[in-house]
């Protein structure tokens, strides 16, 4: 199974020779780490993986979770997966060693998870999100919350979740009605309804702690008035241990188009069916400043949306190899032009418009591998680079391209998905391939964790002119930097780069051209964004491997070849129509469409 | 829930002022119907459709289609639905009246058609499948054996069938196995396997009969060897009363990703479950002379291609109506620039990003269904039009326009129900909501009736040359034409027409050099091909509006200029793509992929 995974010779080729991370090791912070070590590591996650989380993905997607008398059932194979996940101290996989972490820079715990995604997206949800609900209470809980639940958080003993949208509030968290009311003693009473939570109730760990926004009373309006709150499922007792049931209930599961293994559910705060400590509510404890809870969790965000486009990214590998495995093994015709019926069939690898469809993927899915672990490693450098300015940069960046990060593998990876499929023919389309479930779990990529288009908006509206420009200019420059480098390598790496060049001339001309009313074209252009970091990192793939002519660097610049000549060239028409000032989508009357 | 289907303002616009469906109402064959008529069975479609289809649409996707005891066990709907399709004469909708059917042109035929797509095209599969199946033994089967089986046929009580895939040859048609041995009397006993055959089993009519592609013994090789046989499930007794089981027997039920009302079945012919006249084989009758069957099979397939694309377009447009209804409900956010948080909410079709989404999704599947519309009136065209240099343009035209009908809509009309999905952000990806079905069921079309790819060979390497280029010339001349009379309306028309204009001369440019390595780049030439026969039928109907000042009008134009501006300028960088000379997919070493 593990070639249907991550291939390792390019995870590693990515992480040590493309984003140098053995430079990391020699920093204070993962000091204790070496690449050796890392790569343990790695061949750990990638056997548990195989052995304990593919093994029922397909279960996991034919047997959704149940929902009987206020539990949610899941099947017993995923809490199986989760105890080696835990035994192997993957939970805190980035947490302190003094807090019983690991303390493994991002860039190693997030190809370390990507091996998971791939293997079985909907089981390693459930970590996933304790990891970013710990990460969370860390960085804004008093200590005296934090002694109480990160521990066993790290552990994995207790599992987490992000409680944000409402049934009637989804990207527009301005609106949420849940309310926190202040107690005497300090702790708060929530009451609301939270839709969409994902992991938000299973019988996988011994508790669940909820992070929840919510307003407390003659808070602001809208979004400066939302609070950070945690509410566990269970309290727990002075000494620690599992107390009374918190008022915090299953109200409904949904029934997805894929990610099935994960519960998403529809929960409720205090609406009475349990009464802790006599009072009506579900406790609640204030995490960070009141009304300061949007801007708590979305310091998290980066982390979360890379993670996204991680899980996005994972999908779409998976599928590549999958279609790789089929293409190399199925009969099917003969080579154009030689059509003689009596000569044997030929693998469809041989067939040119297999070959496009797998190129394709290839280009798309190690792309854009590479691009979210350069990510991981800028939150990596804004961490624990020695040097404060290149913190700063590195902060800037990834601020700048986190919505690229999230967005782009969630429509790309999804599209290396649907190609998968098609190179399978009508095999592909039934339920007995892997690569029909990989692209409804992939579907949910673009709409959660804020949708394709509220990224966009966050690119072209926020990011563009950040710091006053800085951060859209730190990253041209780097473009830069590597387009002139090909441009002197000559070849087929001079085209290359003379095309990234005149792409950062178009995306400096948009930006510095902005207008408010160009954000009606900003979906396009973060896809057009996309594929110039997508283009970039694959260049400098290929100034890597020059001279090198083993499969794996001829395959690499194969791939870079064709994501230049057959990709890149989409995001002309995408610039002149940003250029072009003869649409106002918002001017047309509603009663247009019919 | 008539709204959710085809908008018949649409329809009517398309029928009989795009393609003046009444004109054909002057001719000998169709001159028992005008356009009241028309009308009313359009109106009694929609209302069967509505009524009776819809209704069980997601029921027969949760309960797909079970094997138990050798059958195929449908829920009780399909039938009820099909019943009412019956009674409505709809399965003669274009034979002939002395036959008992409706005689009506395919244009308005397969109007009707679009509204049961829309509505379930999981039931209207078997309608679909049996009138193929009829009109393939009407135009070669001999007398006797049509007079045995058409009737019952055309009057839906007999279903239909195409069986040509087998488990090892799908789109290699020249490997399969299946063989037919001829009899003392005169029949054939089959021996063999298909796979992928849609409708192949179920207790939904009196009858099955199966086409069955296969090979007598001493058949030359490959695909001049494929001979076409009837093999009824039940064979039929002297009085035309259903006889004994012949040996036709389901293997297996395929479990597809969407698609789920139709049984899509692994058949078994002659593999002694049944002994028909106490010998062994299936009992075939051969249709058409011996080893021409493919090419009987191919006479057919234009108006099967044709019927896919008009699915696929009834798909995406049955989600652009849910999106568009579910737009307009759903408030969430406030318009940008105006966040006070105290405001009401708006419904989401104001913004512009859902805008884009929906705009984009009206002229994807408007402008596919104009032009799928447009192919079915060629069709009547070529066998209707009293002047017989017409009739032979009409087929030309059909047969360079054939793979566009049938591989644009099958990408881009799934293209519009991925953002209808988008448009629902998270109720979208769950169960509860249409659109995440539509995608599912629409995913088959890129697949069946020859792949992507398969189209894109046929247009390439087959129908730009075909009648030495008679064909290509004719599309061409009619877009030109259109092009000069939007340049010389003004204004926006103008703009449209000059860029369809060169995009003429780009695709003229590409045929004229063509050469065969320029089909390992087929795929990207048939969607930029397809992309310029869409904007020329946006542009016809532009055209026709103009002065119009009403919602439907403005609606139309918009559309149109959405087409021209934001997808059109996509054909650009795939013409540069052809005409550079710089990639041979099929020189790559196969391990470079991994």
């Amino acid at each position: 199974m593990t070639s249907k995974l991550i291939d390792r010779r390019d995870l590693d080729f990515v992480l040590f020779d493309l984003l140098g991370a053995e430079e990391l090791f020699q920093r204070p912070r993962f000091a204790e780490h070496d690449r050796a070590g890392a790569a343990a590591i790695l061949d750990l996650a990638e056997s548990i993986a195989a052995d304990h989380f593919a093994t029922h993905n397909k279960k996991a997607d034919q047997n959704e979770p149940r929902f009987e008398n206020g539990q949610a059932i899941v099947i017993p194979e995923v809490s199986e997966a989760l105890a080696r996940f835990r035994e192997a101290g993957f939970f805190g996989a980035t947490a302190e060693a003094a807090e019983g972490g690991l303390q493994l820079p991002l860039t190693i715990a997030n190809a370390a998870m990507a091996l998971f995604q791939a293997a079985n997206v909907g089981t390693t949800a459930y970590p996933f999100l304790t990891i970013g609900a710990r990460n969370l209470l860390r960085a804004h809980g008093t200590p005296e919350l934090a002694a109480r639940f990160l521990p066993a958080m790290t552990e994995g003993r207790f599992f987490g979740t992000m409680c944000l949208s409402e049934p009637q509030a989804g990207s527009s968290l301005a609106d949420i009605t849940t309310r926190a009311e202040p107690q005497a003693d300090g702790t708060y009473r929530l009451f609301g309804r939270k839709m969409w939570i994902s992991a938000g109730e299973h019988e996988l760990s011994d508790n669940i702690v909820h992070m929840v926004l919510a307003k407390m009373p003659g808070a602001p309006a809208g979004a400066k008035g939302i609070s950070l709150f945690l509410a566990p499922k269970y309290l727990l007792n002075d000494d620690g241990s599992i107390g009374a049931r918190n008022d915090v209930t299953l109200a409904g599961l949904n029934h997805k188009m894929g990610y099935r293994g994960t519960t998403n559910c529809l929960l409720n705060f205090g609406e009475g069916a349990f009464s802790p400590q006599g009072a009506p509510g579900a406790v609640g404890y204030l995490v960070g400043a009141p009304h300061q809870g949007l801007a708590a969790m979305f310091l998290m965000m980066n982390e979360a949306r890379i993670g996204v486009g991680l899980g996005a990214t994972a999908l779409g590998y998976a599928g590549y190899q999958h279609a790789l495995d089929y293409a190399k093994s199925r009969p099917q015709g003969r080579p154009l032009g030689a059509k003689d019926p009596s000569t044997p069939q030929v693998p469809i690898i041989a067939h040119p418009d297999v070959r496009r469809l797998l190129l394709s993927q290839k280009a798309f899915v190690e792309g854009a591998l590479a691009f979210v672990l350069y990510c991981a490693r800028l939150v990596d450098d804004g961490e624990t680079h020695p040097d404060s300015d290149k913190r700063a940069e590195a902060g800037l960046l990834l601020e700048l391209l986190t919505p690229i990060a999230k967005s782009w593998p969630s429509s790309f990876c999804l599209a290396a998905n649907d190609m998968a499929i098609q190179v399978h023919g009508g095999y592909g389309y039934t339920r007995d391939y892997m690569v029909e479930q990989l692209y409804r779990d992939n579907r949910l990529n673009p709409i959660h964790e804020g949708t394709h288009g509220v990224q966009a908006l966050d690119l072209m509206g926020r990011k563009l002119g950040l710091a006053g420009g800085k951060a859209l200019h730190l990253f041209l420059t780097e473009v830069e930097a590597s387009a002139a480098q090909g441009i002197a390598a000559g070849g087929a790496l001079a085209r290359h780069g003379g095309a990234l060049k005149q792409a950062c001339a178009d995306i400096a001309r948009i930006a510095a051209q902005f207008r408010p009313d160009m954000l009606e074209k900003a979906a396009p252009f973060l896809d057009a964004f996309g594929h110039v970091a997508i283009a970039w990192i694959w260049l400098r793939q290929a100034l890597l491997l020059q001279g090198r002519e083993d499969d794996f660097a001829r395959g690499k610049r194969a791939a870079c070849a064709f994501f230049f000549d057959w990709e890149l060239p989409k995001i002309a028409p995408v610039f002149a129509l940003l250029d072009a000032d003869d649409w106002r989508l918002s001017a047309l009357d509603a009663a247009v469409f019919g």
